[in-house]
């Protein structure tokens, strides 16, 4: 489902991309405007330092129906006190106005580094040139202009019906999304009605980006939002949903093997759970886990870290571990006794690029599945100099 | 307060140490017991995958007054199944039978590898050989057999009065104590009524080992014990209170300092919390976010992400951004602007070797004080081959 040459494009939405002058050369401005009127659907991070961006982006919603998103990548514009809100909404005007629709008809997004200002001289300059009329629709390089510390560019795309859904996202740090990814951005000429899109993604955005945890850090900045502008007339709900959770779950991999300084896929199921919600609650224990992560990056076979893990979830004491079982692939390791050749089986499925860890909480019959990424020496060289 | 020679030493305490063949060469057994009966606290991990060594301790602690504590390194003997229970009793029951003491006067502690039965012919080889009657008192010796990953043997020691405390610890990683660190233990000849002790104890615990963190893991083999025989008389209780909590605190900072590849020692003050749960809540997720630690690791001066991690506690909706401050050490970085001196100022608080972080939040009087450690690349290759 990855873009290429020819993919599906949903009708009536263009697209810019350019560069303001926070990247060096590369883009780090993106726009994504519908010709028509939209339906949309958008869900926000639940930090309590949330942005401008995100401030803007929540009122404009209550006031108006958006039709376009404009993403600034390389710079928050998070914990920027007044000015920061200011340069926000100035921002936004401008662009409304080269792109003719009313303020509140904008989404904001930007992410990148807490706690500088904009640089609104460039940005100015920037935005005064921008000509919408001549735009085209090229999302492969707003999922590039959009990327901060990603390696790769995420987008997907897929038909329903008559129908296209194209998605793109970002994000490989600070990610424990908690109603929304870093950033993910979906765009459809299907027509739902504004309930059933929101139901609709909701629920997707629930068990896809909400179940995705690269380093337990929740950002100030995630946006999930969904434009659907109906050109393409309307589709079987049911059919919908289940090529948009398909969409949804393809980026969440793209951005868990993508994770900073990821070489893993990391799935972990869990099941028996007492209800879903324990099931999560353990699975993101074990995706969390520092020492999991380290283990699965070594391919080392301490799956004693695993148990560990579970029994983290200290206030869930219907977990016996006497009826707990864990598995690698499809290769228990507890509550049997491993001798060295099983170990070495062990290393070798730890060593594959997805591994999957399967635990059965043997309490009811709750289950989730969460994703995540193995943690490495890559991933402290990151991010103990990014912002110098 | 560290050891050295001729540091108190409180009476009637012997101790034992030496190698089961665990550990290749290095003690990786050890044991201190009184020659007296003992009034006893002790605390233990919550993580609901506790081993034989905990279930045992804990029962023994029921059934009487245990004067002895052994330990065993490099095998946590956890997740072992009935065998490994039956190993921990028979162990326990050799021991005590050579001390001369009933078996549930013993108190039993192991850590190291998850799921790997002990090396009982190795056990009871070792434990026919020793020779409690020509014991000495030697504590460093002890705190060198109990340690695992950790490079530096940790031990204190002071007067309290007439009589003596002396504290050992180890543990470097998996290690978020709730209601106890990794291993640590107190040994004094102060005579203080069980009750007392007890009070002291857990309120000391609990604003010590229970604040510090280093990877958000918490160990399946926490434990915390202290033991007064009573041979000095009695002491004052409020300086008895003071002086084990300055060296519970010594005893803090030498694990947080020696924190799987940690390169400094962090501190993180919050104050102007609604009560100390929030402000110690708000502490634990700066202390704990790796990007908070990989920064400070970096001495990257990107203090955007304090905000973050502050934002991640979304409960405590009554935190709001406008009333935050931050500073590190005395140099506030939020709500200022800061210039690119200041940010050179940054990273020059930032490359000490023991970072402060305050945090007032606005909001009431609470207030919590929590240590950790950086995050570095030396953590994930520790890890990342921990049982190969």
């Amino acid at each position: 489902m990855d873009f290429y040459d020819g993919a599906p494009q949903p009708l009536g939405f263009k697209t810019l991309a350019g560069n303001i002058g926070i990247k060096d050369g590369r883009d780090d401005f993106a726009c994504v405007f519908s010709t028509e009127p939209c339906a949309v659907s958008a869900m926000f991070s639940q930090n309590l330092f949330v942005g401008p961006s995100i401030k803007l982006s929540k009122q404009n919603l209550v006031e108006g129906q958006p039709r376009a998103v404009v993403i600034v990548s390389k710079n928050a514009n998070v914990a920027t006190g007044r000015e920061g809100l200011a340069n926000a909404v100035e921002m936004s005007h401008r662009i409304a106005d080269k792109l003719d629709i009313a303020p509140h008809e904008i989404l904001v997004a930007s992410t990148g580094i807490i706690g500088h200002p904009y640089p609104m001289d460039k940005v100015r300059v920037f935005v005064d040139k921008l000509d919408p009329v001549s735009a085209g629709c090229d999302f492969p390089a707003v999922a590039s202009a959009i990327m901060t510390t990603d390696t790769v560019a995420k987008h997907v795309a897929a038909r329903v019906g008559d129908a296209t859904i194209v998605g793109i996202a970002k994000g490989v740090g600070m990610i424990e999304p908690n109603m929304a990814t870093m950033l993910a951005f979906f765009f459809t000429d299907a027509a739902l009605p504004q309930p059933v899109l929101d139901s609709i993604f909701r629920k997707v955005v629930d068990s896809t980006f909400n179940c995705l945890s690269i380093d337990t850090d929740t950002s100030t900045s995630d946006t999930a939002a969904m434009f659907a502008n109906g050109l393409a007339g309307a589709v079987p709900e049911g059919e919908f949903e289940s090529v948009l959770h398909e969409l949804a779950l393809e980026l969440v991999k793209k951005i868990a093997r993508d994770g900073e300084g990821a070489t893993k896929l990391l799935e972990v199921c869990v099941n028996g759970g007492r209800d879903n919600a324990q099931a999560k609650r353990v699975a993101k224990a074990i995706v969390n886990s520092p020492l999991v992560k380290t283990a699965i990056h070594g391919a080392d076979p301490n799956w004693g870290r695993v148990a560990m893990a579970i029994g983290k979830c200290e206030q869930d004491t219907d977990i016996k571990p006497e009826r707990v079982r864990i598995a690698f692939d499809d290769l228990e390791v507890y509550p049997v006794q491993l001798d060295a050749k099983d170990l070495e089986r062990l290393s070798a499925v730890m060593r594959g690029e997805h591994v999957r860890i399967s635990v059965n909480l043997g309490c009811g019959a709750g289950e989730a599945i969460v994703w995540g990424c193995d943690l490495s020496a890559e991933y402290v060289s990151i991010n103990a100099d990014y912002s110098t």
